[in-house]
């Protein structure tokens, strides 16, 4: 297994690689899609992906187009979140949004195009093994693993429980629901489809869909707590619009002295669920110390 | 083979099948969603999959999960079109559009919800016939197609043509561009899934891959046809918004005569295309007679 530094730079040498060439006609969307990949970004679920596919024994190069369908589907959710009819950011990772760039119209499509761009790659993956049935359907099993938690069940539920948070008094299980939902299923989605690329054990799927579930609620928890003390510039976003726009969050809901212990809870529960692997998740343990010490 | 109305009959009689439950939390999102697809609609594009699929001895069963992510990516595409961001339109199918009865956020996700949906759909169809190989890849080969043609080279390439149309001045390179991409990549998209699924030949993909590009451009010639001549009630929708917004059409660059003789001439050449079926090809030849004098 490679250090997180590593798989990231792999992300990010082949990042714009499955995006197509188009026409002048269109060129503007590829245009586009590129911007908000290249903008930067912590390349977590891709690297996730990578990670747990080796971890399982599989194959780094087969499991490239996959991550980078999740950086896609990211970057897409990011996208339409800060479009005007959304949260209306103009600042993401320190850079004008896209929206703010292309326009509204293109924001829409770039978001599209990346959605679409990831669904023709996970597609199109299992057919490169047309001779091979098993591993078609271990890869199959990850595609469909991908779509359905970036779906309308999984990370698109999510983000209209958020909106809808806004005009309601949040409870703890919408914000709950929302953790679920708009993080951590778009977190536990590549750490899930690594390991069906591999051909994992059941015991080891299971072990880390608990993992994955319990830092994506972290990470989420952690950005709100950021919303509020965190540093602007470091953030590269504008901060405390949750609290301005009646969001729901964990600190909203149950104070950020609460907020932080359930942080520690989860990050604690993330690593115990990994114990029977011992020194060998170390990645997966070590990442999750860090996710929870992060300050960006 | 059945009649085209069987076939909108089959489609219609399923249409929601697909869509999830979903809990209080996110419950809007499905409403949203079904909204849209209920709002009515010729059916053209998953109704083009069913009758391809048992024209080449498919199973219809088989084939309908597909036929309905087709029509789920056809209504999400109206959706963001319709969004104030894009074309801004109140009115579709005579009903009030997405955005006007769920708010812009609902609708963008609403329409994020579908191609999601869809996208699902097309992973886990294949996944179905994992003990037998060689219906894997043929369901497979239809699930690549169904998001390529859908995709960033396909009907999104499509729409960001016809936004960038709005700004420059139309060339007739351009407006064969939309027609290509924005309208009849998602026709021919349905035919050759359809025939993929049925395990169809070469030279039956090759022969209608040639009728349904010709009928998928005659369909958007006439309905910038219609937009100036049509009648709006009939249509449905706000008429004469394309020359107001500058809109780049067959009609706008060639005029209206030039326009009804390229109808007509693509429409022979889709008949043509399927002479060498003879009369076993008269549903999709008596389709493209009805498209070409269809007045909504």
């Amino acid at each position: 297994m490679r250090n997180f530094d590593e798989y990231k730079e792999i992300v990010n040498a082949n990042l714009t690689e499955l995006i197509p060439e188009l026409p002048e006609h269109s060129a503007v969307l590829g245009e586009a899609m590129k911007y908000s990949l290249e903008v930067g970004g912590k390349r977590l679920r891709p690297a996730l992906l990578l990670a747990s596919c080796e971890f399982a024994g599989g194959d780094l190069d087969e499991a490239l187009p996959y991550a980078l369908a999740l950086e896609y589907i990211h970057t897409y959710s990011l996208i339409h979140d800060d479009l005007p009819a959304m949260d209306n950011d103009d600042l993401r990772r320190g850079k004008p949004t896209n929206h703010k760039v292309y326009g509204d119209a293109i924001a829409v499509l770039a978001g599209d195009g990346l959605l679409s761009t990831a669904a023709e790659i996970v597609c199109k993956g299992p057919l490169v093994y047309i001779n091979d049935p098993a591993k078609m359907a271990n890869h199959l099993k990850a595609s469909a693993e991908i779509m359905q938690r970036a779906g309308a069940t999984g990370m698109v539920a999510g983000q209209t429980a958020d909106i809808r948070g806004e005009s309601i008094e949040p409870t703890a299980e919408l914000v709950r629901y929302i953790e679920e939902h708009k993080t951590a299923d778009l977190i536990t989605a590549p750490v899930r489809a690594g390991l069906f690329i591999a051909g994992a054990s059941e015991e080891t799927l299971s072990a880390f869909t608990t993992y994955a579930k319990a830092i994506g609620i972290a990470f989420q928890i952690l950005d709100d707590i950021l919303d509020v003390e965190g540093d602007q510039e470091l953030m590269g976003k504008t901060l405390g619009k949750d609290a301005e726009q009646g969001k729901c969050s964990y600190v909203y809901v149950h104070g950020i002295d609460a907020a932080k212990e359930e942080l520690h809870r989860l990050t604690q529960e993330a690593k115990d669920s990994l114990a029977p692997f011992g020194d060998e998740a170390s990645f997966f343990v070590e990442l999750a110390d860090s996710l929870e010490t992060r300050n960006n």
